[in-house]
């Protein structure tokens, strides 16, 4: 808690926030070997980073790691978990329950970092009502009466395009203060609101060039 | 063509390349809606770009804009599909086919790119054989042979993460040149093999994150 505290006097960018997440994940995979001490050149070599990187990433938030000692392994997921925010869980509201979205109520890598969707909800009729897993889809008419009933900061929108940035204006209106948007469509929200634009296509598109581009080398 | 090769002699990010990729969308939107020449001006402000920022995200590829006269909107969309290299259908073998594999199958965003998944392996006997929309699952074990006899050059790693290094090496093997890669763990490849990892869970982190400091601010 009080490295949360310490890191709102300080700038970082979302990038250290993915490494740090990053870093949780391999962690955890080195808990599973009961490996319980690290040090700290093994650590950056299983994550990929250079020392100075992992360090500067760390002291942000007020270092742990003890010279010559090495990293406590579950002392450090524990920090890592306390300054993402995923020591307690939090709730997501899905929006749009097509394929993409149907796929992320079962998707299994969310309820490990303590993230769960708690409700979905869909303006389809032959779908209100209905469950995915233990999700009943919820019309979407009543999605600020819920979201707000369960007060729920985060959302996930995976609707087609056209309606993407309503549903966001409705989300903000209900109290949303963190949006995963699936949609390939430009969003815009106030600034008190984050919006995590996950395009598919974009990323693909980023990768063919790539893939052309070491092409035409050989 | 002859942008392409230009561009091989310059540096330039990976975030270039998904801005074009977000332009290319907008653009098409504006397209759709019969503008056919647009102003500087306009088409910052529509992409939410600064001016400078993206005559010099289009210089890398020698800008094509005339002073004074605008951009012709289907020549820019012309030029963008040739630089990202999506003049072309790309074939893309998807591994994989568990909740989030097949919504990736059925996913349309793909195909308005020129992006075509052509074909699914998996590793598990009930489902091989069976059909997701119109393409057959194959089993694992054909992977090398049908992405040699396909020519594909890229994939989509959709499994359980554990497995996923494993299919990457597969993968490369076969002659992939691109991966995108679900499953949330670390890949490593030989450097001519192109990666993008979208780790839904940590982008999810990250939401939360700044979600959290926001309530700790308010």
């Amino acid at each position: 808690m009080k490295d949360i505290k310490k890191a709102k006097k300080v700038q970082f960018s979302s990038g250290t926030i993915k490494r740090l997440s990053l870093y949780l994940r391999k962690l955890k995979t080195i808990q599973d070997n009961n490996v319980n001490v690290i040090s700290s050149s093994a650590i950056t070599q299983l994550l990929n980073v250079t020392p100075a990187q992992f360090r500067k990433d760390l002291s942000y938030f007020g270092g742990f790691g003890k010279r010559g000692v090495g990293y406590n392994v579950s002392l450090l997921i524990k920090e890592i978990e306390d300054i993402l925010g995923i020591n307690q869980e939090w709730k997501i509201a899905l929006v749009g329950t097509g394929k993409l979205g149907s796929a992320l109520l079962g998707f299994e890598g969310f309820s490990k970092f303590n993230l769960k969707i708690t409700c979905a909800f869909d303006n389809q009729k032959n779908k209100i009502g209905e469950n995915i897993g233990n999700i009943k889809i919820i019309d979407i008419k009543n999605l600020e009466k819920i979201i707000k009933k369960q007060n729920i900061k985060m959302a996930i929108i995976a609707t087609p395009p056209e309606v993407a940035q309503n549903m966001a204006s409705q989300l903000v209106k209900a109290g949303i203060k963190g949006i995963m948007n699936f949609a390939p469509v430009f969003i815009t929200v106030n600034k008190n609101v984050v919006v995590s634009n996950i395009d598919m296509a974009s990323e693909l598109e980023n990768l063919v060039f790539f893939v052309k581009r070491g092409e035409l080398k050989t």
